[in-house]
């Protein structure tokens, strides 16, 4: 690359400057790469990282559209002080940047377009080989999924017996090695001893950068499991000591954070990881929100304990959980957006979060939606095979997906940032009479028109004080009855399951009494009339 | 009655005497009256209480049987050191005498035999006449519960307009009067000035009486409700003053305390009586704890927040709750038998209590019983004559009610006292990683055959060691996997809403994959092969 070409790429693009050097000694440990990128307003620190064979790169994802100039700095001579500039133009139509934090409890693309997280899950489907991969990313396609959980290590647990293609770091398995069984209770055998932890496996990470650029394009978020103990002593990615951990989080920022669609999940069931303490968490968190300048949304997630999501550097909690009716008590407690990326999956195996009936999965959902919050899918339907949505992705048969598409579409329509929980607190859960009290009047205060009805809703939400939405789980009422006061309200019943929205009333107001089929999975959906 | 009487009553009957005394007065306020009952273990004095038409009686139920003695003591000359006797005599079939804790999870007769509480919910049955309370009564007769709460007040609520037949009070209600609407959100008008507080109207308990004699005849708890707010203003029982409060459950301590079959519910809804203190139903546990030697299950039941149920007047949790999952959490925090008398109802009507479809309350029952504790039914089907079985008795119209009828097959057939929790704490619910790795090690030490089982089951419990039953609620798993050691067990799939039994294995031992039928509602029971 020359010392002053003029490089286009367009808003919250990556741009990426390939640089040759030498290769002796070990790149990974002796060279240090960075990058200034310098716009009218200021100036942006990139590292940059070794790719192997020689090259050396700089990634960077401009966040002001006009001229940006760079700079290099780095320990070996020839990759130092190399300078250049680029050109930001503005973002194609697809393109809206990258998800941050909108709301204290809801997200937005940074130009602003709302993002409503309907994430689904599929832990090692890039580890698949091509023709599978290919099929994920075409299911992907034709789904209603805008953000996908996977690992970037492989995962060796029940239904994941296959060795992926790569391995992320130098060194050869040897054949025919007897694979420990997956277990919990005991604790892990030593892997193999064969990895080189000082060097990285350059095409691994090109391969995973191929499916997160396969992901932006359909629009989907790339929500990336950094650590998990899925390991048990196959490889031992469980098992690294701690500098290891470390380097290995400033290589993928240096490699990853350009892309817009990356999100990181410092680990999926994190509490599962007995060799390591809260502190070790705590200092990936911290180390990756210095290095990211791009501010990606961090979270880490739970199987049996939360991690305190207040601390500073978590942006959003992504949980665990099965009871979605806890979703606004979460959202008080941690003061941030609640994604339960894992509240069950829809599917028929021998396992308690991989056997929901797609009905359940559907409430859950609409549960956690209305409650103000996000849910996230999987799909774990046994076959031969052993290819499995929730891990290897593949193809969907449930029929959770388009009831979920159904919801999306409903989610759109909500007019501002996302739903407020009219009922944050459930019944029963007081911990005295004062409080259950307070609660009491508050919500005579505060909820109308809709006040002595929430006190009857499984879950109950509002926006923008036009617009509320009702949600009736698994009841089956033969009506409710509201005050709607002097407004002017269309009232819309939702059937949550069949996918149908029947126009109750155009004009309401006062009280109302709205007709119910008596039967589960019913919304009612109030929305003051445009004039 | 004659001084020296020979009188037989059977073991944990009820016997009475009846003295004639002077009206003069206010005999409620004025005379004071005990007996003292003389065993050879012992004396227990019980206090007596005033009838009305000059008519005092004490009431007395043997716990011993053989010769007992007894003498008045009063204040009233013609009803002090009157003296008799009694020969107690063996119970007949049906008498197992009062239920009591006994075990510290669950319950049994004064003989031993376990009772396990199937109960349901019909608030003021007993103030709708004649005609319809023999309708409850016939279809109590034919249904599987075996106890029943029910109030002492009348009841002004939704569903609840009618006036009852009699009041507790001497006094008239003027006609014609405007009857409030129930609210709980507004404080409840001023009730009509008409009682007499000083004097109850003999003929209201005289009737109570018969209908908790009624229960008793068809083997079902009176589960008496002493206090709450349905009231809101109609005719101010829940706004007496403290003294006429504490000598209202004297009366009634008097009066009731010889029947077997009556437990002291303090209230329905403490929470929701705004003009009471936490010491006030502290007092009247106390009060009623020192009086009544009979020692009834005494339990009072919350709407928002849990009273203390440590408390060492407290026999038992009643609990109000969605969420049977906590079943083992709430026996672990109060280290009593948990009976959750409401849950939610099977019915239609326009309340989150009172829309619960069959299913659901069926999943209910078998997750709370599964995890060690018990749960109560009620139903609410809305009809045009407002006779809903959950206030005021009549028919049953649910699907609900012969699954528990299944359910307390399934619950009689379990070999020792009642069941014991296998997975005392749900997912997600740890407070810290070290609780969460703590309880996962103690579950694979603890709890084999079913260790690694148990951690992918809704609800599992066992009993004996010898019993094992494992529920999957709205799970729909297509095979489980158990390790049966050395052991010879029976298994058994059980349909819980089909209401089928199938045998799966008669003798099977080792590693067991058991077929399931992929839809929800079913269980597994393994019982160990009887030689």
């Amino acid at each position: 690359m020359g010392a002053e070409d003029r490089n286009a790429v367009e808003q919250w693009g990556l741009f990426e400057i390939t640089l040759q050097g030498s290769d002796t000694g070990n790149p990974f440990l002796d060279v240090d790469l960075w990058a200034e990128f310098t716009h009218e307003r200021g100036t942006i620190r990139v590292s940059g990282f070794y790719a192997g064979g020689g090259e050396y790169r700089v990634r960077f994802m401009p966040e002001a559209q006009g001229a940006w100039r760079y700079r290099t700095q780095s320990n070996l001579p020839e990759l130092d002080g190399v300078t250049g500039s680029l050109e930001c133009t503005a973002p194609s139509k697809e393109n809206h940047g990258p998800v941050r934090v909108a709301d204290p409890y809801h997200f937005a693309y940074a130009d602003g377009t709302p993002y409503y997280p309907v994430g689904t899950t599929c832990y090692v489907w890039n580890l698949q080989g091509d023709p599978l991969e290919a099929q994920t990313l075409e299911t992907l396609r034709h789904a209603p999924f805008n953000k996908l959980r996977f690992c970037v290590f492989p995962k060796h647990y029940v239904f994941n017996q296959n060795e992926p293609p790569a391995y992320p770091f130098l060194g050869e398995l040897p054949r025919d090695r007897a694979v420990p069984l997956p277990s919990f209770t005991s604790p892990p055998p030593p892997p193999p001893d064969v990895w080189d932890f000082s060097r990285f496996n350059g095409p691994y990470f090109d391969h995973l950068e191929q499916r997160i650029a396969d992901l932006q394009k359909l629009g989907v978020e790339a929500d990336l499991i950094l650590f998990h103990p899925y390991d048990f002593g196959a490889w031992g990615f469980d098992q690294m000591p701690h500098e290891v951990n470390l380097r290995y989080l400033r290589y993928i920022v240096a490699r990853l954070s350009a892309f817009r669609n990356v999100w990181w999940s410092f680990a999926n069931e994190y509490d599962l990881m007995f060799n390591r303490t809260l502190e070790d968490w705590d200092s990936y968190f911290k180390l990756v929100q210095d290095l990211d300048v791009f501010n990606h949304p961090r979270s880490i997630h739970n199987c049996l304990a939360f991690y305190d999501h207040t601390k500073p550097w978590v942006t959003h909690c992504s949980v665990q959980h099965g009871d979605l009716a806890r979703m606004a008590t979460w959202q008080r407690q941690y003061g941030k957006p609640v994604v339960v990326d894992e509240c069950g999956y829809e599917g028929d195996i021998d396992q308690l979060w991989g056997d929901l009936p797609p009905e359940e999965l559907v409430r859950r959902f609409w549960l956690g939606f209305v409650e103000g919050g996000y849910v996230g899918h999987g799909e774990t339907y046994w076959n031969e095979e052993e290819v499995l949505w929730w891990s290897k992705g593949g193809t969907l048969r449930g029929e959770s997906v388009p009831r979920i598409a159904f919801l999306r579409r409903v989610m759109e329509g909500v007019p501002s940032a996302g739903i407020v929980p009219l009922s944050p607190v459930r019944f029963s859960d007081f911990n005295s009479i004062e409080e259950a009290r307070g609660w009491l009047q508050s919500r005579a205060r505060d909820t109308a028109p809709l006040a002595g009805a929430a006190l009857g809703l499984e879950a109950a939400g509002w926006s923008g004080s036009d617009y509320y939405l009702l949600y009736f789980g698994a009841h089956q009422p033969l009506w409710r009855t509201f005050d709607l006061g002097q407004g002017d309200f269309a009232i819309d019943v939702i059937d949550t399951w069949q996918m149908t929205v029947t126009r109750f009333a155009e004009h309401a107001s006062g009280q109302v009494r709205v007709a119910l089929p008596a039967k589960p999975y019913q919304a009612i959906r109030i929305e003051r009339s445009r004039v």
